[in-house]
């Protein structure tokens, strides 16, 4: 998870009705639909996510991991659910040869237990750093997080790069004067040579639709020269992906070729 | 020059045939049109790029800075040439209310007595970090004419904040693996409490056209990130101006309002 910038798609997830109706009935076209709208703008990992799912979420999570890797060579796959057995049964039907499963994910509260899933499993673990209660952390505070669950996934025998560190990207509209704490903190994490991603778009919640992906691409940039290594994105987002690809280059983690926004 | 970022519109340059002619007649009108399509995308000073202009230099650049600054309720202005004295004729005509002159440009090397010229009339100066020969600089050496021009200021009486230091933008086409060593100076020269500026287009110079905009918004928002605090572009490129509001909110420097695109 170095050098070039990893997207993971956002966009299978039970929010949508579409994806919530082809879960509930098994439909795969909806889902294959949405998995390719994501891989052709250029996603990497795709997001999985079931929701609670406490009663069915075992056997769906399965079909979901079967289906998106049969139809799209072993796509790699993160496994975004609250519900850990369903994460367990995810990841022994899945196919690591295209990358290994991601936990979506671990935090410095309660769902630090995620961390040990994914230690057992040898999965990568996103590790939120937030503790859950308490209200909201600040720069140091989050940096004692990293560290803890840093610590917890090392004694499980985890390498440092399958976390993933997630600085918690707050909404401007509210938390307006932390967002440069955000990217510092996202520049410690990357000095400390971790790997990070997390839910960027979160920045532009509640801005008219037009404002997001000119304010998501203005973050996705300052982040990626902050070091952050991957996020949770819609690829469909044209102006977020123009950026990402552009970063890139201005990073020197992919060669300039004039098509280069074409490939 | 601190806080929100400084737009300097490089439309009135002498390159432009357009431009080149109305200098050449003392025609207003496509100046005037110009200085006004920058203004109200939202550029604070006016760049005047007269050329050499070796024999008419003085009475050029002096109709040029009444004729803006009589139309536009004294916009602050950028002058622009290689010849000294229109450089200080303009400035015996200019009116510093709504800014001091600004001398583009000295360097490190034969220009560094445009430094002299901008402390004898109390203007600010753009210092560039190059020597103008001798080769491309590395980021040591950069570092070491920053701190000759900075004396230099100094020794004359400029305050530190009354030069813009200038890391020198190089095509990624043929210096992409020294992007980054650009932004980390502007972040070296923030870190010193400096200002900054700079012909950032230059990154995506022999770029296709359609990327231009693209490539641009994405270095100037990481520049941004790293705290550059003015450059020396074309307000009528409507993503990167996009860009430049949408870092302005990020960084805290304006405060958020859902229209702030409009503003």
């Amino acid at each position: 998870m170095s050098g070039k910038f990893i997207v993971i798609g956002e966009r299978i997830h039970c929010i949508s009705p579409a994806i919530r109706a082809a879960m509930e009935t098994k439909d795969p076209a909806p889902i294959l639909k949405r998995a390719k709208e994501q891989l052709d703008a250029g996603a990497t990992y795709l997001d999985v996510n079931i929701g609670p799912a406490e009663k069915t979420g075992e056997e769906l999570m399965k079909w979901a991991v079967k289906l998106l890797q049969k139809y799209f060579d072993n796509v790699p796959l993160c496994l975004d659910t609250a519900n850990k057995k369903a994460i367990e049964a995810g990841i022994s039907v899945y196919n690591r040869s295209k990358g290994k499963p991601i936990v979506n994910s671990a935090d410095a509260g309660d769902r630090a237990v995620n961390i040990d899933l994914a230690a057992a499993n040898d999965a990568i673990c996103i590790a939120l750093c937030n503790r859950g209660s308490g209200g909201l952390p600040n720069l140091d505070e989050q940096n004692v997080m990293c560290q803890e669950m840093l610590e917890r996934g090392l004694g499980l025998g985890m390498e440092p790069t399958d976390l993933l560190f997630d600085p918690l990207f707050l909404v401007i509209k509210g938390q307006q004067d932390r967002q440069r704490d955000t990217l510092t903190f996202i520049r410690e994490l990357s000095d400390m040579g971790l790997n990070t991603t997390g839910g960027l778009s979160n920045v532009s919640n509640m801005m008219p639709k037009h404002v997001r992906p000119i304010m998501d691409s203005v973050m996705v940039a300052m982040a990626i020269e902050c070091g952050l290594t991957s996020a949770i994105v819609n690829p469909c987002d044209l102006r977020l992906m123009e950026t990402i690809k552009s970063a890139d280059i201005i990073m020197n983690h992919t060669l300039y070729a004039d098509s280069y926004l074409e490939l």
